[in-house]
């Protein structure tokens, strides 16, 4: 089978492997789209993420989707014919994390695309059933493959416990900040705000429903928070851009008693923090680590047509295309590329 | 000012009353709107609810909205010409349940229209202000009133917990299960399912959105739940009609480990409920009994267009033909009637 | 290996039976102290629990713990020698509920001493390694096999939310009654209450610490519950009996917005339950069914001397005593037997 | 009535001031215990603490506890002679904050003590009755006037969700620490841990019953842990001490999924976090800001023993000596200093 495998950064190789043999859990999927991740393109690009080291040749590529086309000795609920979306990380099932819910949390976890564990930009990909999840006949393949920045957003969401009538801010309008600002919604948020520094993100956010977009390369974020909410501030505050400076004005935008939220990795070692602030607002700071539990409530919502997806998509490249696909998303203007491996 | 007393079961009289003077936390309200309540029609009918009885003249009516005329001294915030919806349950603000934030469980409340207390059917009523909500200019004094029972929906999706990508039954279609039904759907609920015997709100509730409304006079209610849920059941079942046979088959409907959500009031003293059901299933099953801290979010809800309550109301009248409004709100495909008392 | 078989009601058989190999996840347990448990001396009796039916001959014994005397290849943590305590329901960590967390919900759980899955009345028993949970030196195999009652008390104080302050009753002083008490004083109980109508386990309660005891037969429940609460009610009631009558009782004894867990499995199909004063109280009635997540908890409970779960250990029998062992665990007066393997 | 004022920084003279009379729904407490908090003594040495500063003379003390000896014409539950604990704070009712039961982040807050409000180094203070708490006989006023900082202690172990079986890790050996510690423990937790860099309030912890008293002047806290924990990490750390070098170090002890809880007030502006460890082990940071429906379980704490406060008094001084017990408050070796108001 075909694999774009990344041999050394910024050089992939189409590369013809063997078609992988599933397991009796497992469920062998004909990879349709795979999105390309912000820690894809990092990987490609510095060949690591922090103390995570591409050592040997790996395949990227975590948001994916596909047809199952051979199912497991024990694999009941899915047979071949069947579209799935493939959740990228499996624990070791038996640590006191995956026992209590928390499975993102497990320490053994395999995550695809992050080392030395391979991902999905591959015609074939053999996968534990329970983490592949049926899609219905309304959501594509490329909506498939975008549960995965989706689930980043519900997961986001409920670490803030995100309610009825909340009002949330989000930092960042790249596509995870997007996806948050539309998960807070689901969950019951009226009042939406994002920031970023990019006037066509923005205006992006703008049409895409947020209630009002922030420029914080020109607008004060306290000033603007507090003009919106009659001083009071915002419910939720999921920090999405990792930026440090967005990261500190979390405690002016969120209100007394609320929640922040961060999700956005930043590349400094230690941001300071008003502990102070912290302490007298009674402010809660929820560290959110990539999701547990999001995959079905992300298929609803797209099978309810209550967050689109695609509409984030800015092109979809064949497999064969990796290399420009990869160049073509790290234009500041591109938010989602996606390669479609059956084009390929 | 004129006011609509309740002197005998089924006798209104138009009295001529003195206005009354706001105290320093009160504000004077003009009274525009007020929907007519199962409860209400309930005293006109029978002079009591249970142990609640009407044994002096009682102005009824607690689903209400208007203008401020006048504030106290204390009062800041709002200020004449604003227009807010009333809660019309006062508490003590100083027992455990009040300062724990159920203050709807403040055995001191007084309550609208629940004897002793005066109700909204008068032109003027004087109100502590912390109980007045402002309405931005996009919610009309129509949907200030209905805030009452949307409070009650938005409070039983609360007890129920209702989440991002959750399936929820609600049964019986009057008022409050719809609105129920369109509050679950408002905090995430990607999949409801209503039942009801009477075609006609069935066929209502389907026009207003539900995914699938269940005549449960032809259809067995486990057997539909299952189909729809592929045997899982339903997250979370909000009861909402009252009848004994709907209350008993919420376990039917609701999932290994969701939550029943009690919302109707049944005649029956005692209901039989298969208590082995409940422990091996592990479900929750709260009693949800009016609401607290729900007027803000209600108010969100309405001003983004989130729920439609004005496509309740079937008639609204003027506060003289209260007593023929009454005899139409008791018709059995009638939703909600409105005393506009500005109409008067 | 010599193994107690229940080959007919009432009739034990002491068959020598292969020891089994483990697998690579699992260790081999060399069995030292197994719990008498009410559902063994009804499978003993009857044959059957409801809709479990023996149907061919079962190892009972599921409150166990022992020594492990061999490791499959994959387990690490544990080595021959450890002591253990086994948690007796192992999931399938694949579907929704252990995904979630809620991992005794999973269907597919397979139970010691359930038909069909044998028990602990065995010399070995091979078992999942992360649910073979190691027991610190300072805690016996008897404590360690009492972990599995101490863990429905546990499991059923976290299902009420018991916290610091709470006033608790329990209904019923029998073994689950007397273990969810403490469980609940373990959690932050500073006010425990006790039902029962057998003066000799009241008595017992007493000793054990319980702040009321309150004999049913003689006085009643709410009175006494008022007198002692002034009038507000317990924050918590647990229902340890199963008893109708006790059941239907739970709202006389919960405070408005308290909690009621249900544990005690009744006879009786449906229980008549006022639903008017669950959703008048806005009372939370919680099934409790089994644990999840509860071991590690019970473990360091008995290593603080926090819980004293010997002082219920009525006598010990060896294993080839089984026939009498069960005879006397039917009496009245007793509340734990304990089998001891080694002794056999 | 006798009443010590802070006319200067350092310099409190004893006036005799007027007798208060008491509202309505107040009662008049002669007050006979009042503890020296360290807020008191930062008064007293630099006039100001923040944004607060002493511009008046200023009654200090916040912690009592008394006899009633006159009750407004609306309070019911309490009769001259009762012993009440008094809370120091009163919300103004009517805010969002206080409706939803978190009334100590209401921003109307009036807190003894602070400037403007005066305190309790008086021989009367009238009170709103609700925030007076009967004290059983078995309560002593000293025990009385400590439910605050043990309100302190119990309010973090609930914003740290401490519950059975849990490892607490408390940073910081003052009086708020070791109630910290011991509200963790009566919430559940059966390994409590504790620093400080002075042996003498480690040797004093280890006496009052920590399972481990480190200090970090002379071991690294992560080590110290990893091996009480067997490399997992605390499930909860509460930060006492406000150092800015030991809420940083909160990261290194706390689990994976874990939550710091900061109650210690930094001197510093800004604190660094190591956010992306925050992110990666999506660790749950929450301020703790004094407290809000404690004192009824502070005072069933003391009432059960659970909790020694008395141990922790070094001294009381009549309210004469009050320059002198200030003095000696200071000193680095004294816990908690208190004015026993009728020695005077």
């Amino acid at each position: 089978m075909r694999t774009a495998v990344l041999v050394e950064p910024t050089e992939f190789e189409l590369q013809d492997r063997g078609r992988p043999t599933p397991g009796p859990e497992d469920v062998l999927v004909a990879i349709r789209d795979v999105g390309i991740c912000g820690s894809d393109v990092h990987y490609y690009e510095h060949g690591r993420i922090g103390d995570y080291v591409v050592e040997e040749p790996l395949v990227l590529g975590h948001e994916s989707a596909g047809e199952v086309v051979e199912v497991g000795e024990n694999v009941t609920g899915l047979e071949p014919g069947d579209r799935v979306a493939l959740e990228p990380g499996v624990p070791c099932r038996r640590c006191a994390h995956c026992k209590r819910g928390e499975y993102h949390l497990c320490e053994s976890v395999e995550f695809m695309a992050t080392p030395p564990h391979d991902g999905a930009f591959a015609e074939y990909v053999s996968w534990p059933a329970d983490f592949a999840y049926e899609l219905p006949g309304t959501v594509s393949t490329v909506e498939g493959a975008l549960c995965e920045p989706l689930s980043v957003g519900i997961h986001a969401a409920r670490r803030g416990n995100v309610g009825t009538g909340d009002t949330v801010l989000v930092t960042g309008a790249g596509p995870i900040g997007l996806l948050a600002a539309e998960a807070a919604r689901a969950a019951g948020a009226t009042d939406v705000l994002i920031t970023d520094i990019v006037p066509e993100k923005l205006e992006f956010a703008r049409e895409r429903g947020v209630d009002r977009a922030i420029n914080i390369a020109e607008t004060d974020l306290e000033t603007a928070v507090d003009e919106y909410t009659d001083g009071v501030g915002a419910d939720v505050v999921v920090e999405a851009s990792g930026a440090e400076a967005s990261i500190r004005s979390t405690l002016d935008g969120v209100r007394r008693g609320g929640t922040v939220v961060l999700v956005g990795l930043s590349d400094e070692a230690a941001v300071p923090l008003d502990v102070l602030d912290v302490i007298d607002n009674e402010i809660d700071v929820h560290g959110s680590f990539r999701y547990a539990n999001t995959y079905p409530a992300a298929i609803d919502l797209l099978a309810d047509d209550v967050v689109d997806v695609e509409g984030l998509v800015d092109f979809r490249s064949p497999l064969s295309d990796v290399d420009d696909a990869f160049e073509r998303a790290m234009e500041p203007t591109v938010i989602k590329g996606m390669i479609s491996v059956d084009d390929a």
